[in-house]
């Protein structure tokens, strides 16, 4: 199907992988960040299976970068986010997430520490471009903010580092978790990092210039046939295993680091300032009225992820709302996150969930759901 | 066909009256501000059919609202925007570009006076919300920065207004071209404007309390059947023969206002700040290199709207892009925005764009192609 078929416009970017994606069979698109994103190669389950078998190569384009540089690029970077960054090292990424004055999440993306004075911020759904150019406007800080041509791709899976090795030779075993590299592949200009929104073994690849773009797809495909390597998506199943969230479902700008468990992401006794501090404190203080939880759903397999905000009762008290649902066919289980208030999240709490079928009995689990690699989760 | 078998997720929101419009026909759905907006009722062609004979009613709850509010309300609001608001009256709206430190348009929506210090920013496709907050961090002014709960409507089309008579009386037939009005409907909590983007005449009903989204789009289609108010979504058709640009398609970050023509909306001689001040009046000194103009496309009749920015080229050379383009069946022709460089941009220009199909001939022509009514361009 030629891409005129879909009915795109041009008011939506497309990714320099888009025409490789709908060759390789990309049935459907969401959108992202103003850009197209395929999430439909058929069936998701046979996704999530070549993701925890194999590998997928996934178009990520969409994770937009915002790219921080300039005398003050260290400084200015450090007030985005609650996160310490004192000890940051070149080469090194980093989960964070940036918080406005109220302490909301407005975006929970991957910083990459490129040079002491070049950072790229690798975006969940949130234009964050717009949101530090307007804090650079008074801040005195001598930044330049801009989105540079970047594009990532997901290489995902128990088999993604044979590829890498296959694509990039032995050297690239050397890239520790959550490092980067910048290298060529037969002169195309990447940054490689070891990282990933699947909870599996994986690499980003951030192409760097956005004419190499289908050169570069064929070529990883070409790399990974002998190791199974599929064409994929970004899997709700896989991501909701590994108790990961995905930011306007999960998180919005109302939803504070504390609700969501992220403690760890959050340093209110550094002697630097951030955007937020004040309210961070305060929230810590008086502490929080919700919070994130894993539930299990009972009842029959869900038939696909949910598609509305689910309702979560408990002895008749509406307590919040199921953000992310779906049926993992490994655990064999409806698995979930909800936020809920903080009276119904003690593991093991009983509650009931409002789903379009019904209501439905749920319990209250330790997150992740799945974790074969501990020492993943705490990167 | 249940929601539930579009496959949609709760990552992207889904408007007050999104269970009316898919109980009303709506086939295909798009993203705009991180929400579902209806974008196929059937023909796109009958849509611009009954927007220009009749009337449309469309769901553009995406047009998200950044409300700003406090003591420092209209000094910030002022700082956002190259207009010169001085003269703003409560009850006002005017059509405003948001530009950044470069100059560059980062929006252009319709604000909105409610009080002295109390106004709406109703946007195209960019999250301003974050760049309003990222501009007051440090900006000293008190101001209250949020996104209210409010979902606009567009009753549009010439029988709209026998429509609005029929709703809310003979007295709304006072309400003035790019004015608003705070009223109710039954009970329900509303803001009414003569605004629109369309080029027809139109109304925007914006919807102050989410839970009444359903009731409210089954009251306006009852008082509208003996009028022939139909289903719609925003014409890429109208809104082109009416020279009106589409955010993220026709003008982005990198776009000035002085590309788009857009001189009356820039006031450089002010005694008021704001920001992209310096820079424009550099670009203004300098002149622009490019300009968007009208194309008047040869060959068949096109499919459908361009889904790739197309080429344009003059004598060998590329001068720009084909941002916009469809054919209008009143105008009998196939009719494009082009950001071009300035040698290609006088009225009558020859001109080559190059589309999937092939080259074809294009002249650079007036813009609006089509304005019954010259006096609603002006406000």
């Amino acid at each position: 199907m030629p891409p005129e078929d879909f009915g795109f416009g041009t008011q939506i970017r497309k990714s320099p992988y888009f025409d490789a994606t709908v060759r390789w069979g990309a049935r459907a698109f969401s959108v992202y960040n103003h850009m197209y994103i395929p999430r439909d190669f058929g069936d998701p389950e046979e996704n999530f299976w070549n993701l925890v078998h194999h590998a997928i190569l996934c178009d990520v384009a969409v994770e937009r970068q915002v790219e921080i540089t300039g005398p003050d690029a260290a400084r200015f970077t450090q007030l985005l986010t609650p996160r310490d960054l004192s000890k940051m090292q070149v080469g090194q990424c980093k989960y964070v997430l940036l918080t406005n004055a109220e302490g909301g999440v407005l975006n929970d993306p991957i910083l990459l520490k490129l040079a002491e004075d070049h950072f790229w911020l690798s975006l969940a759904d949130s234009d964050i471009l717009l949101w530090a150019q307007g804090v650079a406007v008074h801040s005195g800080y001598e930044v330049n903010l801009r989105e540079p041509d970047v594009s990532p791709l997901q290489l995902q899976g128990p088999r993604s580092a044979e590829i890498m090795v296959e694509l990039f030779g032995e050297g690239i075993m050397d890239l520790r978790y959550y490092r980067l590299r910048e290298c060529e592949l037969e002169g195309i200009p990447l940054v490689v990092s070891r990282t990933g929104w699947s909870s599996e073994r994986g690499y980003e690849i951030y192409l760097r210039d956005s004419a190499y773009g289908d050169t570069l797809w064929e070529r990883i495909m070409e790399a990974g046939r002998p190791f199974g390597l599929r064409p994929g998506h970004t899997s709700t199943i896989r991501r909701l295993e590994g108790g990961m969230l995905s930011y306007q479902a999960d998180a919005d700008i109302h939803t504070n680091p504390f609700e969501l468990g992220m403690d760890r992401l959050v340093n209110l006794d550094g002697d630097y300032e951030f955007i937020g501090k004040a309210a961070l404190r305060r929230i810590r203080e008086e502490g929080v009225r919700r919070r994130q939880v894993g539930l299990v759903i009972g009842g029959e397999r869900l038939r696909g992820p949910n598609t509305t905000f689910w309702p979560v009762w408990q002895g008749g008290r509406e307590l919040g709302q199921v953000t992310s649902a779906v049926y993992s066919p490994r655990l064999e289980q409806n698995i979930a996150l909800a936020l809920v208030a903080t009276a119904g999240t003690a593991l093991g709490t009983e509650l009931e969930v409002v789903t379009p079928g019904g209501a439905r009995p749920a319990t209250v689990v330790e997150r992740p759901f799945f974790d074969p690699n501990k020492k993943l989760a705490s990167a």
